[in-house]
């Protein structure tokens, strides 16, 4: 019995599709912006596609949203595999590299050959940070804690013991990818310090 | 004191994307592909996402994805205020549709007016299922529940007493966005009538 190739194409999308449904069950440090729990993988990668939409503008002149979006969408399909890593945690950080190298190679193999590169090019270029749409997405990846945090009295800040001074540094990330929204995250942190939500 | 132009559409798009967060709160029937719990809307919004990514080439040629993605990241964002509907509860189906666009008024309305009415203007194009892109998301948003209840032994299907004839329905909106992923999506419901998971 041969199958054909469509058919096979189509299995192939399908048994992707029900892998990545893990993605909901990948729990992350910080909390919803309500601060009733912590957010899942899924419903972050929903969050930051959105605000690629909505925050759009504050991206340089010239910018593919259409694949910052995309782009957004995948970028933490690998924790399926690698888990979670929390950013302050240097020597998590190093470690996770490899581990989502070992991720992606399998988690987009399950795709048809030439769909699965395509799909993989996005997270290799997100991971890379040298487009502008990379920077772009990796700005708003890194926005959206600080955005919960401050609507959670510090969230996460408190909790993991992280100072003002890393968080500045990660409001670098931001700036590089959209300097409005890095002096926005900026603001932000500097309020957290100010009402005692951020240690210096 | 004038807030600067810039500042005040930065506000907006703010005090929306805080607002947005609330989506995870909102849990529909089904349940996730490995049964563990229900599933909510931001993942929901964030898999269907994903799903137009990676079944694309199974709507019509010519079909704009990056438009169907874009459609289908906002097209729950009016139940945060009008809740899930449970697709085949006939009456709520029917009360819901003016629940939704009194929500919708207030939703879009948090961002900058011209923005608004574009995203807006993408939600109302998702319902009215008129073009092929809001006929393919909305095939999507059929597929992916009757594709987690085949893999949880029916799921919300005996649960809530559905029957194969209803759920044959519903895949013929997935025919109309997509041919082949109807034809799929009735073999899985043949397949999970033969094992006993959804019944005649």
């Amino acid at each position: 019995m041969t199958i054909a190739p469509e058919e096979d194409r189509l299995n192939a999308q399908i048994a992707f599709a029900v892998e990545i449904d893990k993605l909901k069950r990948i729990v992350r440090r910080n909390l919803l912006i309500d601060g009733s729990r912590r957010e899942n993988d899924a419903e972050h990668s929903w969050y930051v596609g959105m605000l690629a939409m909505v925050l759009g503008e504050h991206a340089p002149p010239g910018t593919d949203l259409h694949r910052v979006v995309a782009m957004l969408l995948v970028h933490d399909l690998v924790e399926i595999d690698a888990g979670d890593t929390f950013v302050y945690d240097q020597v998590a950080v190093a470690a996770q590299a490899a581990a989502e190298r070992t991720a992606a190679d399998r988690i987009f193999a399950l795709l048809p050959r030439e769909q699965g590169a395509r799909i993989r090019a996005l997270w290799d270029e997100f991971e890379a940070r040298e487009t502008p749409e990379a920077r772009f997405a990796k700005a708003l990846d890194r926005f959206a804690p600080i955005l919960a945090n401050h609507h959670t009295e510090g969230g996460t800040w408190p909790l993991f013991k992280v100072k003002a001074g890393q968080v500045r540094e990660k409001v670098r990330i931001i700036q590089e990818g959209s300097p409005s929204l890095g002096a926005y995250a900026l603001e932000l942190v500097e309020l957290s310090v100010a009402r005692g939500h951020l240690a210096e």
